[in-house]
C-alpha cells in the first residue's frame, strides 16, 4: 500500500513537470507569434491551451483521490496540497501565454509590438523563459538555487514593466491608443507570468525548508 | 470526534464568508477612492489588504490541519479542498481592489478616471459589487440562483470591458497615454475581479451539485 502511495505521489510530481513543460512551449510559441506576427503559431498556442487545462484537471483529481484514499499526513499531505496550488499557478501561466497569442491574432497582419518597445518586451519574454526553465528544474531537482534564479529574473521584469509605462507616457510617444492598450496589456501579461512563477518557486521552497522565505511579493500596478 | 470535526468544517465555511465580507468592503472603498480621488481612502484599502491575506493563511492552515487530523472523505474532503481554492480566489479579489486603490494613489490629486469613461467604469464597479454580494449569499445559503446572478453580471462586465477599448481607440479619444494606460488596467482589474467571483460561484455549484455547469469561462483579452 505504501509503495503504491509513493508511486502515486511521484506521479503527481511528474504531472506538475509535464504541465510546466507545456507552459514552456506555450510561452516560447506565443513569444514567437508575437514578435514575428505569425497568426498560425498564435492559433496553435490558443488551441493547445486546452491540453494544459485538461492535465491540470487530471492532476487535481489524482490529488483528491490520494487525499481520500490514503489520508496522508505531514510532509506528504503538504506536498499534495502544494501540488493543487502549483497546478493552478501553472495553468494560469498557460492562460497568460494564450492571452499573448490572442493579442497577436487580433492585430494580425500588423505586428502588435511597436519597434521602439520591441527590445523591452523581448527582454521580458526572455526573463519569463528563464523563469519557466528554472521552475521546471526546481520541480525536478528541488535545488533551491533555481528559486533564486526565479526571484532575480522577476525583479528585472518588474523594472522593465515600469519602464514600459514610462516610455509610453513620454512626450515622444506618438503611437495610437490601440498600441498603448496592447503594450500595456502585454507588459502586464508578461509580468503576471513571472509572478505566478514566483508563487510556484515559493511553494517548492516552503515544501523543502518548511519556511516561507523573504522572496519578492506581487508588484504594485503602474 | 465527529462533532468537533463538523464544528471545524463549519468554521472553515465561516472563515470564507468573513474573507468575502472584507473583500466586499475593500471593493466598495476602492471604488469610492477611485471615483472621488480620495487618497486617504485608497491608503486604507491598501493597508487593510494585509488582513485579508492573514485570514486566508489562517483558513489554509485550518484546512490542512483538518485534512491531516481527520482524514475526511467524499463531500467533506471536496468541501475542504474547495475552500482552499475559494480562499485563493477571494484573496486575489482583495488584491485587485488594492490595485484599484493604488491607481487612485498614483494619480492623486488628479482623478484617474476621465469623465467620458466614468459612467462605464462606475457600471463595472456596480456589477462587481453585485458579484461579491451574490458570492457572499451563495457561500452562506448555497442557493444556486445566486450563482446565476454572478454569471449574468459577469457577462455584462465583459461587454463593458470591450467597450472601454472601443472607446479609447475611436478618433475622438484625445486623452494622453497615461490615461489610456490607467483605464486599460482599471478595466482589466474590474474584469478580473468578476472572473474570480465566477470561479468561486462555479466551485460552490460543483460542491452542491457534484457537476461542473456551463457557466462562462475567462474572457479573451482585448
Amino acid at each position: 500500500m505504501r509503495k503504491v502511495f509513493q508511486a502515486e505521489l511521484q506521479q503527481v510530481g511528474d504531472d506538475l513537470v509535464e504541465i510546466a513543460n507545456l507552459v514552456q512551449v506555450a510561452l516560447r510559441r506565443a513569444a514567437s507569434s508575437l514578435l514575428e506576427a505569425d497568426v498560425q503559431e498564435a492559433e496553435e498556442v490558443i488551441s493547445n491551451d486546452a491540453r494544459i487545462d485538461m492535465l491540470q484537471n487530471h492532476l487535481d483529481e489524482r490529488s483528491i483521490d490520494l487525499l481520500a484514499l490514503q489520508g496522508p499526513v505531514a510532509s506528504d499531505l503538504r506536498m499534495i496540497v502544494g501540488a493543487l496550488r502549483m497546478s493552478a499557478s501553472l495553468e494560469r501561466m498557460g492562460d497568460l501565454a494564450r492571452h499573448v497569442a490572442q493579442v497577436t491574432r487580433l492585430r494580425f497582419p500588423e505586428p502588435a509590438v511597436p519597434s521602439d518597445l520591441e527590445g523591452t518586451l523581448r527582454e521580458m519574454i526572455e526573463l519569463d523563459e528563464t523563469i519557466i526553465a528554472a521552475v521546471i528544474n526546481l520541480l525536478e531537482t528541488r535545488e533551491l538555487h533555481y528559486a533564486d534564479a526565479v526571484y532575480t529574473a522577476k525583479a528585472r521584469i518588474n523594472e522593465l514593466h515600469q519602464s514600459v509605462f514610462s516610455k509610453v507616457t513620454t512626450a515622444e510617444w506618438s503611437s495610437e491608443a490601440q498600441t498603448t492598450i496592447d503594450v500595456t496589456l502585454l507588459s502586464r501579461y508578461l509580468e503576471r507570468f513571472g509572478d505566478h512563477g514566483v508563487s510556484v518557486a515559493r511553494k517548492v521552497t516552503y515544501l523543502v525548508t518548511g519556511e516561507w522565505d523573504g522572496s519578492p511579493t506581487t508588484t504594485p500596478p503602474a
